[in-house]
C-alpha cells in the first residue's frame, strides 16, 4: 500500500462514521473548528510566517504574497465561514422521491454522502478550511491538497481541524492533508480508484487539464469560464455598458468575468465608443475583429486564439457579429458553457439565447459575475463545475452528495 | 480529423437542433423509427442473417447465437418497446428550481439534455434500438458502438433509424454508429473529449474496467453488481428462502442477481439446510466458509476472492457472521455498490442496515432484482450506475439529462 492508499483507506473508514453523523454533531464538529482555530491563531501565522519566507526565498510576487498572507483579521473571516457551514441545512437524509409499486415495494430516494472527496487546490491557505468544512457538513470525509507555497499554513490549519473534530466526537481522519505536495502525489490522487468518490480540482486551466487527462476516479471540472457578452441591436446601451464593465472589470481574475465582447453590427458604431470609452477608463486593452476596428481606431486585431482565450484580466476581446444566431454560433465555437449573457429587448432574441446556449448560467440582461454559489443562494460553493454530468454551475452543499435508493417490502420477489 | 472526431462533430452539430427539439417532434421520429423498422423487417433480418452464418463461423456458443438473432417477433417486441419511449413524459423543459434572489435576479433551473451521449455495448442488438430511442427522447445525439458480432444488424438498424428520423424532421446524424468495430474504435471514443459530454460503457467487467481507465471524457459505469442477501437471527426464513432463490436463480447473468449470501449464526444451523435444499433444485452450486461446511456437509470452501467475485452463474457463496455489523462489515469490503438485501424482522437492524450501507439500492425484505428501470417506474432504462456521480442507480430518461440556470435580469451587476 502507498502513502496516498493509506491516506484513502483512513479517509474511507472515517467516511462510513461521517455519513452516519446527524446535524447536531457535524455542527458541534464545525463551531469547534471555528472556536480551536481562533484560540491556536498564534501557531497558525507563525506557520504561515514560514511560507511566507519560504516564498520571499523563491521570489514570489508581492499579489501572490498577499493572497498566502494570514493576519487576524483573515482568520476571523474564515472562522465566520465555517460558522456559516455550520448554519445551513443539512442535505444528507432529505428525501428526494419515491414511490410505491404495484407489487408493493416501497422505495425512498433519498439523499447521502458521496463519502470520500478529494480535492487538488492552488496557493491560498483559506480554501483548506472551506473545503473542509463544506465537506464536513456534507457527510464526507476530504483529503486536502494544497500547493506546496502553503503547506506550512495547511498543515497547520489541518492538525487543528483534526484536533477540534476529535474533540467534537467524530473521527479526525474525516479531514487528511496530503502532505507531500509533489506532482507525483497529485497524479496518484487521481487515479486512486477504490477510495476517491470524487476529485474535484480547483485551479487553472493546466491543472484541470491534467486531471481530466489522467484521473481514473470520477471527477467534477471546475472553473475554466471563457464567457461572453453579447449586446443585441436593440439593447440599452446604458446598461450593457455597465453589464459589460461589471463583468469584465470587477474582479478580472475569476472565472465568471467576461473575456469577449459581441455587439450586433446595427448598434455597433454606436455602442462600441461608448463601451470603449468606459472600459479605458478601467485600463481594459481591447482586440477587436476588422469590423470592430474599422470603428474603434488603434485597437489591436482579435485572433482565433485570442477568442479562445480565458485572459482573466484587463483584456477583452470585441467581435461585431450580424444577429443573434451569429453570436449564438460565436459562443458554441468557443465557450467554455460556463456562464454567458445576452443584452436585449427583444422577447424573441432573450429566448432564443436562452435556449440555444448551451452553458451553465446564461443571463439576459444581468452580469455574468452573479455565476455563485454565495449570489445563487447556496451559501458558500465548493467550485463551480463546467461540466455536464452530475452537477453544473455553483456547488454547493446539495452537489456534494449523492442518492441512494432504499427499499421497504414484505418479501416481495420477481 | 480523424474518422472518429468526425463522426463527435456530426453528432455535436445534430445534438444541437435536437436540443431544441420538442416533444411532439422527437416522438413522431420515434413512432417513424417503429414504422420504419417494422416495414423494413426483412432487411434486418437479412442482415442478422449475415451475422449469424459469421458467429457460427467463429463458433460462438448456441446461447450467445440466440442472444444475436431477430425474428419478427423480436422485432415486434423492439418497436413497441420503442413506442413506450415515446409515450413517456419528456423530461426536457422541466423546472427543477428557482428563486428570486434579493437583487433582483430571477435564477431558474431548467432540465436540458446532455448533448452527445456515447455508449459502447456488446453483443445484441436490440440495445442499438433501445439506446437511440432513449437518447432521442432525452434530446440526446448518440454515437452507439456496438460489438463487431452485430455490426451488419447494427448498421441495418441504425440506416433505418436514420432515415426514419430525417423523415419526421430531424437531423439523420441524431443516431450515428461506429462501424469500425477494433479495439482501437473503443479507445478513442473513450478520449473524444469536446465531443462527448458522457460515455455509457454497457458490458462486462473488462469492458468497464478499460473505460475507467482510458476515458478522458465523463464516464457512468453501469452494470457489475456484487450482491448480497443477509438473512438476519430473526428473519422468516420461508421469506428468506424465497428470496434468495429469487435473487440468485430467476436470472443469474444480471447485475442485480445476488452473488453471495450471508447468514446469521444463530439461524445458520436451522436456514441454511432449508436454503441449500431450495438452491439445490435449481442447481446452484454452493461455496462457504468453514462455518457454513460444518453445517453443510460437501459444500466446497468459498476463497476471498469467489467473496468478491460477480458469478452471473448458478453459484452461490455463502458465510456465517455473527451479527448484522458482521454483515455490514463484509458487504462494505467487497460490494461493488449495487444492491444489498437484509432480511429481518428486527427494525433497530433494518434501519441500521439502510443506512450504513453503501450500495445504489438497500433493500429490506425484498429481491435485490427490483434494481431495474422498469421495476422502479422509470419506464425503461440505458443502464444501471454503480457510480455515485450524477446518477446511482437504475437510469431513465431524467438521468440522461443535465439543467442549466436560466438567469433573468435588469441591467444588474455586482
Amino acid at each position: 500500500m502507498t502513502d496516498m492508499q493509506k491516506l484513502g483507506e483512513r479517509a474511507k473508514q472515517a467516511s462510513y462514521t461521517l455519513a452516519a453523523a446527524n446535524a447536531g454533531l457535524k455542527n458541534t464538529a464545525l463551531y469547534a473548528i471555528g472556536t480551536q482555530l481562533t484560540k491556536r491563531c498564534d501557531e497558525i501565522i507563525a506557520a504561515n510566517a514560514e511560507d511566507i519566507v519560504a516564498a520571499r526565498e523563491n521570489g514570489m510576487s508581492d499579489a501572490m504574497i498577499d493572497r498566502l498572507t494570514l493576519t487576524k483579521e483573515r482568520l476571523n473571516g474564515i472562522v465566520s465561514a465555517v460558522n456559516s457551514v455550520a448554519m445551513m441545512d443539512d442535505p444528507v437524509g432529505e428525501v428526494l422521491g419515491g414511490a410505491t409499486r404495484p407489487n408493493g415495494i416501497r422505495i425512498v430516494k433519498t439523499r447521502v454522502p458521496m463519502g470520500v472527496i478529494g480535492i487538488i487546490f492552488e496557493a491560498r491557505p483559506n480554501v483548506t478550511v472551506d473545503a473542509a468544512a463544506l465537506c464536513l457538513k456534507s457527510g464526507n470525509a476530504c483529503i486536502l491538497r494544497g500547493g506546496k507555497e502553503a503547506i506550512y499554513s495547511n498543515t497547520a490549519l489541518a492538525n487543528i481541524m483534526r484536533d477540534a473534530i476529535a474533540q467534537a466526537g467524530l473521527p479526525a481522519d474525516c479531514i487528511l492533508l496530503v502532505e507531500d505536495t509533489s506532482r507525483e502525489s497529485a497524479n496518484e490522487m487521481m487515479r486512486l480508484s477504490g477510495y476517491l468518490d470524487v476529485l474535484i480540482p480547483r485551479g487553472g486551466a493546466g491543472l484541470i487539464r491534467a486531471v481530466v487527462q489522467n484521473a481514473t476516479v470520477p471527477v467534477i471540472e471546475t472553473g475554466t469560464g471563457n464567457c461572453h457578452v453579447y449586446v443585441d441591436y436593440n439593447a440599452d446601451l446604458t446598461m450593457a455598458t455597465d453589464i459589460i464593465v461589471n463583468a469584465k472589470t470587477q474582479r478580472p481574475s475569476v472565472c465568471n468575468a467576461a473575456e469577449t465582447l459581441l455587439v450586433h453590427k446595427d448598434i455597433a458604431e454606436k455602442f462600441l465608443p461608448q463601451a470603449a470609452q468606459a472600459l479605458a477608463k478601467k485600463h481594459v486593452k481591447l482586440l477587436g475583429c476588422e469590423r470592430t476596428r474599422a470603428i474603434l481606431k488603434g485597437v489591436a486585431p482579435a485572433t482565433q486564439e485570442d477568442y479562445a482565450t480565458e485572459f482573466l484580466d484587463y483584456i477583452l476581446a470585441v467581435r461585431v457579429v450580424d444577429n443573434v444566431d451569429d453570436a449564438i454560433a460565436h459562443i458554441t465555437r468557443y465557450s467554455t458553457r460556463h456562464s454567458e449573457c445576452i443584452v436585449t429587448r427583444d422577447y424573441e432574441n432573450s429566448q432564443k439565447f436562452m435556449q440555444r446556449v448551451d452553458a451553465a448560467a446564461v443571463y439576459v440582461n444581468a452580469s455574468t459575475r452573479f455565476t455563485d454559489g454565495g449570489e445563487f443562494g447556496f451559501g458558500a460553493e465548493i467550485g463551480i463545475s463546467t461540466q455536464k454530468l452530475h452537477a453544473r454551475g455553483p456547488m454547493g452543499l446539495r452537489e456534494m452528495t449523492t442518492y441512494k435508493y432504499l427499499v421497504y417490502g414484505e418479501g416481495q420477489i420477481r
